[in-house]
């Protein structure tokens, strides 16, 4: 069978199952949900041994360490796994759900219901876990999904997805609810985001190459999360204390996560006391600065200079750029040109500062006195998240359950007509 | 000056109109809004001019009489127009607007602020009111739009479009909010839907091959309305007079509408008694029925057999296909696998068949009891709406103001960092 048909009849069959779980009760998604919680207990051994197949294979390629890591799953990983579909099961079921109910002049009752979006196209890389976060919170928002993980994780995919789906037949749910593409081609990517009769909407999770070829590439919707280039403004009404520490914590917590911030901003009246301190914390966590021109004039010559490409780059690294800037505006101008639209924020006792930098700053999650690094589905209280989407249609930031759920129109009427 | 720079200088200018339209009141929107009113009454004449400019043109040009219909303005349109603009003041501004907030285990407080899209480009044909609607709902959304309007029309798109611009002007607002592309040139439509640091979504309205063609070359996300196949079903236990006034309005009030009815299902329990009451009222309106066999054997050899591809086909004329289907569960599945998600409605006394459609029907609008001719926004009462999405992500059905924003994550800490 060509790889086209293989993935256009998974997609057929996967479109069948949501419609057949749209009316699915929430006890039954749920008892799917517990079953496999219990079957990733009971599987420990056969996934973990998957898993290792995977891990040689890929340290005979000569994989990187950070893939490897990536790759890597762990008993304490597959625990987590299971505490991830017990606080799945604890969240509400959102499909069904129905409000804004009022009365039209004609005498009609208008509402809105909660519904699933319908087939998801996942892909994604190395992490096998994604494998799981996907199909249960697709699961449990109603959603059928089609999974397309790396190549390199494929023993670890199959292991985890065939525990879904004997879960899945376990409680009497279509066994095409969750699918995972085991032809690992990658022409295969270009054609599940290419079948608009199936597909309802694209997720991909992983890095920018992969997240822009999807775009691309998909005639369908996309959510996607593409740059976290992060700011952290501290302003001229700063408290010196938290300002430290957020600018600290944004940096140093982790240097991989999306959310962590790239460029500081610090108004020009406090650079000359402030910016010496963070040197001081940044130099203990080895942390390389690049600064502006007033950054260089107050910190010295070890600074490296920014250049126009630092103000947009997603670092990923201990690395730093710094400006100094004039006023809360000019902070605004800067995050709203060069940042990515993930998470930004002010730093300051100031009320209209905080009120101006919430509204006019145009990114996904906009912080006062926090640090960037709160911006995800776990601490939103979201339960698991499928990813962090960039994008300003319909889902922005962390994307739980409800960001894999749309709404349509519900009309009860009496018999009218339109005159 | 080459059309790929003119029009990424719009877009560059409307960008930066966006940012500066972040910050501005509803009272500040509503003055230029009122004046935009009172402009269009002062221009009437110029308006009307102009318009008769396109109409000799288009007629010297012989495009035909339903092209002509939707260009021509008349004195009775203007005056719709400026009510239009007087229905969008009275609506509320939904930027800014705050809710969902909670506190998290963190002590911080999350919730959501409601935010203008951004950029927004507009591609539409013929109707030069859709200029207008256009601008002023953008402009009420604290959206800029970028208009391009079909080149048959461009006299009239300017005339009112000079409306606009004077009253931004005299409003104090940034002229870049409203533009109006005046080079029509094909190409210009695939310049502007490749825009993506500039442009945040497109809008086309218009006929299935626009919109088809705008979403294969866009590269930012589309919200779109391709077909209106919208059904009506007949449950076993539908009110007889209130199944023919519905079957008969929904198909016949107007036929070139969207929410008009394309095909009608029949529960086969109720279509001896109910099909021949039906073929009398849709003989008087002239209506061609192509039927099932089914609904060949009761209505006789004069009914034209219905094809596979009637089941698909947005007829907009006074055709109608019917089937008789044997039960809700079939009708559902029709809709679901023939219909385009716009717009369905069940007649029926029965609650668990009314429940059962209202979950499983896969569209934009699902109603009970009620006209399809009702799904759109002046009906659901949401003023002027800019198109009606048969997407499922961020938006379906009719788009007004909510449809032209989306919400991003507020986060008010106290200087928390994340463990």
């Amino acid at each position: 069978m060509g790889l086209t048909k293989y993935i256009t009849e998974m997609a057929k069959a996967a479109k069948e199952a949501y419609f057949a779980l749209t009316t699915v009760s929430a006890a039954q998604k749920n008892q799917a949900l517990s079953f496999i919680a219990e079957g990733l207990a009971k599987q420990r051994e056969a996934i973990l041994a998957a898993n290792e197949v995977d891990m040689n294979l890929a340290r005979l390629q000569g994989l990187d360490a950070a893939l490897l890591d990536r790759l890597q799953l762990t008993g304490r990983g597959i625990d987590a796994m299971i505490d991830g579909v017990h606080q799945v099961i604890a969240l509400a079921d959102p499909v069904g759900e129905m409000d804004e109910f009022r009365r039209l002049p004609s005498g009609m009752m208008l509402g809105k219901m909660r519904v699933p979006l319908g087939v998801i196209g996942m892909i994604y890389e190395s992490r096998p876990n994604v494998t799981l976060d996907a199909a249960i919170l697709c699961l449990k928002s109603g959603n059928s999904c089609i999974l397309r993980g790396g190549s390199e994780a494929i023993n670890s995919n199959r292991a985890i997805a065939s525990v879904v789906t004997s879960s899945l037949i376990r409680a009497g749910l279509p066994e095409a609810a969750v699918n995972l593409i085991t032809e690992t081609d990658r022409t295969g990517v270009d054609i599940l985001v290419n079948l608009p009769d199936y597909v309802d909407v694209i997720i991909p999770r992983g890095g920018k190459g992969l997240v822009q070829r999807v775009n691309e590439k998909a005639c369908v919707p996309v959510i996607k999360h593409l740059d976290g280039i992060c700011h952290v403004y501290i302003d001229s009404f700063a408290a010196t204390d938290m300002a430290i520490n957020i600018a600290v914590n944004a940096k140093t917590s982790r240097y991989g996560t999306c959310n962590t911030m790239e460029t500081l901003l610090v108004h020009a009246n406090r650079a000359a006391e402030l910016l010496p301190l963070l040197q001081q914390k940044y130099d203990e966590k080895k942390v390389e600065l690049r600064g502006c021109e007033r950054t260089q004039q107050i910190l010295g010559d070890k600074i490296i200079p920014a250049t126009e490409t630092d103000w947009s780059t997603e670092y990923l690294a201990p690395i730093l750029s710094i400006k100094v800037v004039n006023d809360v505006n000019e902070a605004i101008s800067h995050i709203n040109h060069y940042g990515s639209h993930h998470t930004d924020t002010i730093v300051t006792d100031n009320l209209p500062h905080a009120q101006l930098f919430l509204r006019a700053i145009d990114s996904a999650s906009v912080m006062v006195n926090a640090s960037t690094r709160f911006a995800d589905g776990y601490e939103y209280g979201l339960g698991a998240e499928i990813g962090i989407s960039t994008d300003k249609i319909h889902v922005r930031g962390p994307v739980g359950l409800q960001g894999l759920t749309s709404q349509k129109w519900i009309v009860l009427g009496h018999g009218e007509v339109r005159l």
